[in-house]
């Protein structure tokens, strides 16, 4: 039996674009809704409890358009809300800090890894346990809240002087530590790991968890029997809380292509949250 | 007649607390009650509607609080928002921009003004408007967003290399054209004063409006019979739009002490926009 429901992806803005690239590249016959939360963004350095409420207004948002999945594609708003929001829901909820955790654990081979995040993310401990209770007993686990990162990719400085400062400051003591492994724990920052594979060296895996969300999404899709039929043309709907105008303005990199136009099934709407 | 109802301040966040202690300082003994809409900060990155949109939910919540005027102690959102307030408004509003904009004007010797602010504000085009209305003919004006400032006065970057390099990155045109006068057109601004000035030279002059604001609030008030008797302990009281304890735990630089607290009355409560 095929689903063709579309998966309901949600992130505070344009960050979460990093995921469904990733979803779309490995399920090219899946439907995906966005809801950007542009009106509210960012939400790395806002509290668990605005967190929490927001994210459970979009998730409300997402079930009104019929979706057969919620993917939470923002690392602060699966650290708050993951609970909140899957005790809610009456469709699978997928979040993004445990698969890039999983990834770390299998990836580290001297016990050290690093994890760079938003304030909200590194202050609820929510990555640190994650990796934890994947990772070998005895692996040494550092947290970094790297709160420039976010606007120095929305600025489009992804790899100049500037950017390289602001890595060797807040990295320093992760390289110091000797890390092997580093989760770029926040949908932004792979927009800058050419900076960051710079300053951190060749011998450090930079984790992005893009690849291993949109695994996590077809398996459990395959296992609750969700999966599209793979026939239809896909729907790509994106909806944002700001101007559709910005949104469109300021996707592009994050989604690695322009946003897809031309017809009114692949618009990008106003949701007034 | 003495009208000892508080003065209404609102600002996305804490930006607006650098204009509240100049009124603080200029007008002891008037009440004040500041909302801070940090759970949908920052506003300079947003669109004018959405700016809108808040400024006018913002001053709907001061209003039901009793003021006696209401101050936009936002650079961003009086571009966009003052029309609409203003003309939905019993009480008298105030913005930031004109007044900085009239304290430019009379500043400059050589007819070269830059002005610095969020995207939202430059991109309006409001502030060059006003600059323009004050000053003499034939005075060039020169803009320059500067989306990175609010994310290093929040990280408390006020002076350090990074703010330094950014510094360079963003004023160099500004430098080059000759200016001898820097209107700071964010609210945030003021706080990175030593590494603009720094960068800047002596023979620039900069402008924080937040004094020339504190007057028009004084003037404003005498001209509409609206100054408070002055005998009484003045209301200092908070709201945010997240949690309390974190506005508390950022609100010291910008306002240049700890939150009054201690008893009811000087407390910090939330208001869920």
């Amino acid at each position: 039996m095929a689903d063709n429901r579309p998966i309901g992806v949600f992130d505070s803005g344009i960050g979460g674009l990093t995921v469904l690239r990733e979803i779309w590249d490995l399920m090219p016959g899946e439907g995906t809704v966005y809801f950007g939360d542009n009106g509210r963004a960012p939400y790395g350095t806002k509290s668990k409890s605005t967190v929490i409420k927001y994210s459970l207004q979009n998730m409300h948002f997402l079930e009104q358009q019929d979706v057969k999945m919620i993917v939470i594609a923002c690392n602060t708003a699966s650290a708050h809300a993951y609970k909140a929001l899957s005790e809610k829901s009456d469709v699978p909820v997928i979040e993004v800090v445990t698969p890039g955790a999983r990834c770390a654990a299998g990836t580290t081979r001297n016990g050290k890894i690093g994890i760079i995040a938003t304030k909200g993310s590194v202050n609820s401990g929510v990555y640190k346990e994650a990796v934890e209770r994947f990772a070998a007993p005895g692996t040494k686990i550092y947290q970094q809240a790297c709160p420039l990162f976010v606007s120095l990719a929305e600025e489009g400085w992804w790899d100049n002087e500037v950017t390289s400062l602001v890595c060797s400051r807040y990295l320093t003591p992760l390289k110091e530590a000797g890390i092997d492994t580093l989760v770029l724990g926040c949908t932004h920052y792979p927009l800058l790991s050419g900076a960051i594979r710079k300053f951190m060296g060749d011998g450090v895996t930079l984790i992005n968890a893009g690849k291993a969300v949109a695994q996590v999404v077809r398996e459990t899709l395959e296992e609750n029997g969700l999966s599209c039929g793979g026939t239809q043309e896909p729907l790509r709907r994106f909806y944002t809380s700001d101007e559709p105008e910005l949104f469109e303005e300021v996707a592009s990199p994050f989604l690695g292509r322009g946003l897809p136009s031309g017809t009114l099934k692949y618009n990008t709407d106003r949701f007034d949250v």
